[in-house]
């Protein structure tokens, strides 16, 4: 596979089952990627680390999912001048508002592009790093373009069930 | 001065108090942009025909604001594959958490990469919109990392301020 | 079967659960309607299309269910002069306050009939229809008025079981 | 001046500045209409015998503005089965999220149809009316597709000023 | 039994399941009452009927359960002199909170003694009223001090559970 | 002056411009009471004495006013078997919300009599105190009857202002 | 066993399931405790004299968990000078919010050192006491420290999992 | 001045009107602290630094201030085992609550000992601070409870004033 051009972080393991949503968009349109847990509060130097050496490796767009105190995506960002798009993962006690709150509201400077709670989150971070990437890529727009359509037409048909 | 790369455009009028937050950063990074007021429910078919045209146009990624049931960016995101950024307007009754949530939480298939409510909101749509036009324009990179070191500068001094 | 008066509309195939609601009881007071999935955000031009062509074919009131950062019911009315009822689906994060605020929080000049969340929302969505087309059809306000007659008997001999 | 085809009521007086913009709508859009204080828990007989005499009137849509544990909307709703529609009237604690949830939450069998908190919501609600009387009056019908156009055509000049 | 003192009413029979904990406490500590379904949407008239024969029937306290846009209690209020107390049923999609604001949120004027919601509310309920009788019935002063010394020891013995 | 039926007390000074609605309402009804500083968490001891004592004195409802971790309400209610009245006071960083979940939100066996947050629920706890001993006292009820009556006369007056 | 240093006490025998998370980072810290229920509702005395008596049998830092209205860490602070440790219960009706901002929101004069709603707060309510114990305590530092980074490579190895 | 024992950061300088409330107390009480900006999106390395020298220079307890996606107290908390009293500054849009569960939500293994909003979380940190140090000073001790005591006597003095 070619070399990764999106990362996909997540503060624990429990996030992957969310986290998946956004492998499966990337691996339909084709778009290389690595994945790893790196957690803001546990592994912090492995964090800084990760967000440092993203850019070098050739990563030009991370996609960082946590949950509750959600400080992972805020704190990659601090530390790269990728774009980082921020998951928040639905928390057991809030439903994830918290999550949502500690990722949304960066202060002015250091911006993380935030998604739905939750898996439609999750995949919709997959389609956002394709169509950052996508600027550039006309292969890649017209394989996002091909899968909107495909998408359209499903809900045309879906019209007919009801 | 340049063909505009970013397209910004904002619900109402009484939006551009927020939305100049995000202009002046591209101003200060020296990325050519252009502005617009377009609102989904006043002028819904000069928002659609904007949305179709921007890429054709050059624009290649599009920061839009609005407030209450904001439905702008996400209805300018259905309509194009361009990377589309969403500030949430501090609205009056509300704070902003109408508009945050009715511009964040959207469905899988159309991602909006959502900011902060507000001011910072729009200064970090700005930022994200060079970050994302950085990937490939070194010289933007570069700008963009001399920033960040004033700013990290800045902090610094501070502190000897308290 | 009449001409549809009432065109009932929802974001994806999986609020027709919900928006059945609104069907049974427009059926159970014999008011004519038609069904369809409409997505705002995944076939933004059939809504626009069904918005502009919905007058023309007889219909007088639309309702439209929507989850999320739920678009349909205010992006219809911003193509529509009829009436539009807006029916919050619950969502799967956040209970559907997200889809309320969405929904009833329109800007002045776009008007939307907001019900409650989830089933009692869609059942109300279809007695307000009725409602709307009663002013002109004594008829429907007859059957109406038995039916409200019918339910609070119902209630009174509820007491007698507590 | 023509017999009154709206009824707008609301809590008390301090409503008043929130519930003019209802009339100013109507006023524009030429809709006869009355307006009267009446207090769903200070003047509560009073409240069933408006609701219970509105229809007789001729009156045909009822608008109630209220606020806090906001009541009016739904109680004259059990008692007419004309259209009723509710404005939230910001409070002053809690900024109207009591007032908007206790006006749409309605349990299934009598629908508020709920517009936007505060000024906003007011003048929605006057265009919703009109909107319901319009589905029968071709006049209204052009004068409120007119006053449309000139919203919208307000919109394209403000983009001129940003 | 003697005749009732406390009036227990609810809006609809699926509350029952949560103010039966009111009638527990009431059984328990030996106060007279009634229980009735009286819906403020549903049956109107009857809860207005109900609200002005309470007192005359010898009731000194009621206590009414709601939920989602509750208005039984506060329109039982608005009827009355007598105190009466609302209980918040946990409503299906907010949990509740919808049901709290519109009973707690009462304008000046006209009280409601509002308890917790759903279960433990209701138990209080029953507490409550026992309480404002116990105010001039010894004998049901010194039944509620046991009951509540019986609680307490009881939390003595779990202690030495943990 | 009589001796006091009502004990007002307060977590605070500050919390005084709240709480004297409520004693205007007792003077105007010309129930006679006592009012106190009495902090849950800076004179503990002193609260607990105050809960323990008021039966002795003569007290038969106690008014309690707190903001934030709003605990003096439900502290003194765990402390005596009288009724007591809590009154969320409006907070300044979360308007009350606070403080109305720490009162109204008491687990099964200590009920306490919430109302509205600030100015409202003050004024209202004065009625409602009153209303509690009314359930007793003739003279008080007539007093009640008057001041309710004059109320509906205003709100009728009212609505020829509008 | 030693003399115990932290003690843990909770509002009710329901509370343990959630508290015992944190017995058990103190079991695995090495750090001794005792642990009891105590309710600032059912057993205010009992509750008083704990936070009296806590100090001279050795107690250094207090755990208290609590749910809905949760009055007891405030409480015991309010009797006490030694740092006490909130943690907020799960409730059954509003998931925790409303006990996180009962405890979280003290009045300035007696703090509570709150963690996050249930087992994880549990859990880090044990932390922070060890952290606490650990300033004076060089060998409960290696413990910590061990523990730390014995998490850190967990979190490493779950990496190649995903 | 004595090596200082406490820590106290801030986000921004504009923290440091609440921030100082904090400082006030710690030179109340005679507590030596240093204090200092440090962000944790603008200088992250700044802030791991300084999370990492803190217990080295002497430092025991660090109180970290931050508002909107409050990551300081948090971050500093993953790179140190000192306890950390994080106190979330009122944010302009959402009055504090994003900051208030972007510090206290935070997963099991890092805790953040957090206070209330604003200023009297501010105050209370300090005091917290000092509550910790105090378990092994007893002049610390002696002055903490010499304070308590002189602020009950201004409770009970107040009490003379209303």
């Amino acid at each position: 596979m070619n070399r990764p051009k999106v990362g996909v972080i997540m503060g624990s393991m429990s996030d992957w089952s969310t986290m998946q949503k956004a492998c499966q968009i990337l691996d339909e349109l084709e778009v290389p990627y690595e994945k790893q847990v790196v957690s803001a509060h546990r592994t912090p130097d492995e964090m800084f680390r990760y967000a440092e050496e993203a850019s070098k490796k050739g990563i030009c767009v991370i996609i960082a999912g946590a949950g509750g105190a959600a400080h992972l995506p805020g704190m990659v960002a601090s530390k790269t001048i990728l774009p980082v798009i921020g998951v928040p993962i639905k928390s057991s006690t809030l439903n994830g508002i918290d999550s949502l709150l500690s990722i949304v509201q960066m202060p002015a400077g250091v911006p993380v592009a935030t998604v739905a709670i939750g898996d439609a989150g999750a995949s919709n971070a997959g389609l956002l790093a394709a169509q950052i990437l996508a600027i550039t890529d006309e292969d890649l727009q017209r394989r996002y373009q091909e899968r909107r359509e495909m998408i359209r037409e499903r809900v045309v048909k879906d019209s007919e069930l009801v």
